[in-house]
């Protein structure tokens, strides 16, 4: 974990504010729920391998010495790894006061006992839209047409959607290696594509007909290449399922053209996805910068209605790194008046009223005695205009 | 803790937006520190009784592994229960890279294991300032100044900060008990005169001389009811520090007229205070709604230089609970409109987008059912527009 030291956290906190104005525009509904979730809800099933990374919280008084006692546990609260399953928790707990379809946004913490490295950190921030009770594809194509604008809002510009659907893979899969073939380990290693050499990947599937595995991943690598209508022409016969084809043609015939593909070789990691699943790639970078699908049922986890479910989770450190601060911080001047007597305080605070009622930042600082690297210091924070308080007597 | 169901966190959100964007201007920066911090800065010794509330987060693997066969600890870090203490081991770590004086703003959630009650929660937000390396009464009077535009800005009217010096009450104490006297007990005691009787407050001092402790008493409750020239006349025989009276003057006479007034009694409990102490009350409500104080030398308990430093504290709960959503939420229609089939929703999408660049909020949604309780579910969020998606044809 690490702090955040100026000016980085005014850069997140504007990005933040522009999201969440479109994600207020579009409908979606804020909601807060608390940093600590019971253990029960963190450990479903329903988090994948994150659940091995939760932090958990230590009992306090009597219930700790019972514990250590062996008569209780540990721990039964934790830190929340993510903001989807406690969305299906709330959405259980709240319903009769929830309008249905329900559209909510989050943005908050969230924590993962990760082996720090460069980029990763064991706290981090979610901004997630999702929408409640929505079966069809609307669902998707509203949630994709709100992150593109959300995207667009801190001027990230030329995101695109890849867009697919777990059947999609699953049924190039059950073509290819036979119908009874576990798609799970397929998965993970076709996910590599973007990393691994196509040969490295096969290798990978070593238990399977090496000439089957080869015909799969050559038609994945072929199918990125091409254009939608040949994608889904060619799928055609290995999706049983028509439906998945369909809606995947009309996610993508709603969006804005060139801002969404069909990646048939798209996975996702977490196993609760039930349909389309979408990431956001940008030019710059090799990471997705958003992510998300369908996970309908969570809900019937924790006790609430079997609802259709779908969303879409910006990584908010990810486009933070990527936002230039020109485009999301106002436009107004950063004023330091450095003032050394008392009577230049009084006439600095009287001086800066107009101009922080006109919308400029006005800060009212003692002249250090080092004023050359006070004024440094100020220039990396931003600062763009000096004023010596003894000059506005 | 607690889950926020809308349209609570949009309020919340909107609270925070106005009151960061006064503290923008007034020049503080904002900044972040991870939620859970180390046990030897949470336990410092500098939290007072919070120290005792803190959620300790469970060690993992192998070290939890070592705790438990008594070769360690079960937990060696936790979750912060305020914002200042984390400041303070901020600044101590961050000193090169910070401009000085450093004027920091911030925002976020704090946890404390206290028993739950009504309107106590143990996961709350916390809305700091706090200026580090000033140590004249420049950085009360800007924090004062600041605290009160930002509480103006959310609309809160009528609020009053009530000002005091701890030296003020321990040279009555000394004055009227004797310079012996351990002043905390009876701080603590004096803490209680606006829930308490005199009489019921005079009897938690009853070690002392009667006389002495009802004349002590009976002065701090003369002096709530008089004007501050009057106060401070009659406390200048008994407050042995000439500047801290005059330091209450200065501080008084810099803010407007009619905001701030000198409450002798006031205490403040937090043991870290050195100088001046404030708190902020509205008519509304029997308790403060802000508070903080001087708190020099913090720093230096975390490895820092020695740095005078002074804070402002609002309760963010507090605030939000009085705020009237009109005085802070935009004026904007919230429209909802209600499509049956693919056709409607797509036309609603298209119609949706000119509203939205106005500012308007729309939500496109499936039509329910039911959809008298679908719109009054939606009328308690705040909508104030229905379209049916077939209208739009």
């Amino acid at each position: 974990m690490r702090d955040l030291v100026p000016p980085v956290p005014a850069l997140r906190r504007a990005v933040a504010e522009r999201i969440l104005a479109v994600y207020d525009r579009y409908g979606y509904e804020t909601i807060e729920t608390p940093s600590v979730e019971s253990l029960s809800v963190l450990l479903s099933g329903q988090g994948g391998d994150n659940e091995k990374l939760v932090f958990k919280i230590l009992q306090r008084g009597e219930s700790l010495e019972r514990a250590l006692a062996g008569e209780g546990e540990l721990a039964e609260i934790g830190l929340r790894f993510d903001l989807t399953v406690p969305l299906s928790r709330f959405v259980a707990s709240h319903q009769a006061e929830l309008p249905m379809p329900f559209k909510s946004a989050q943005l908050g913490p969230v924590w993962r006992a990760e082996r720090p490295q460069k980029g990763r950190y064991r706290q981090f921030t979610q901004c997630d839209i999702d929408i409640m009770g929505e079966p069809s594809v609307a669902a998707e194509i509203e949630l994709c047409l709100a992150t593109l604008e959300a995207l667009d809002a801190i001027g990230l510009r030329g995101c695109t959607i890849r867009l697919n659907d777990r059947r999609v893979l699953s049924g190039l899969i059950a073509h290819h290696l036979g119908p009874d073939a576990p798609p799970g380990p397929v998965y993970i290693a076709l996910d590599k594509l973007d990393k691994l050499s196509p040969a490295a990947v096969a290798a990978e599937l070593e238990s399977y007909d090496p000439a089957a595995v080869r015909d799969l991943i050559d038609l994945v690598v072929h199918l990125g290449g091409l254009e939608g209508d040949a994608q889904l022409a060619l799928l055609q016969p290995m999706v049983t399922e028509a439906a998945v084809l369909t809606d995947l043609e009309r996610t993508l015939g709603a969006l804005p053209p060139g801002r969404a593909v069909l990646d048939p070789g798209l996975v996702r990691g977490m196993g609760y996805y039930t349909g389309q699943v979408f990431e956001v790639s940008h030019p710059d970078v090799g990471y997705s910068v958003a992510g998300g699908g369908r996970y309908d049922g969570m809900t019937a986890r924790f006790g609430g209605p079997d609802l259709p479910a779908c969303g879409f989770s910006i990584g908010f450190e990810r486009v933070c790194d990527l936002v230039e601060p020109g485009s999301v911080l106002p436009a107004r001047a950063k004023v330091a008046v450095l003032w050394e007597s008392d009577e230049d305080f009084a006439r600095a605070q009287a001086w800066a009223g107009p101009r922080r009622a006109a919308g400029d930042s006005v800060s009212v600082i003692r002249r250090a005695r080092n004023v050359r690297k006070q004024w440094d210091d100020l220039l990396r924070l931003g600062f763009t205009e000096r004023v010596e308080g003894s000059t506005l007597a």
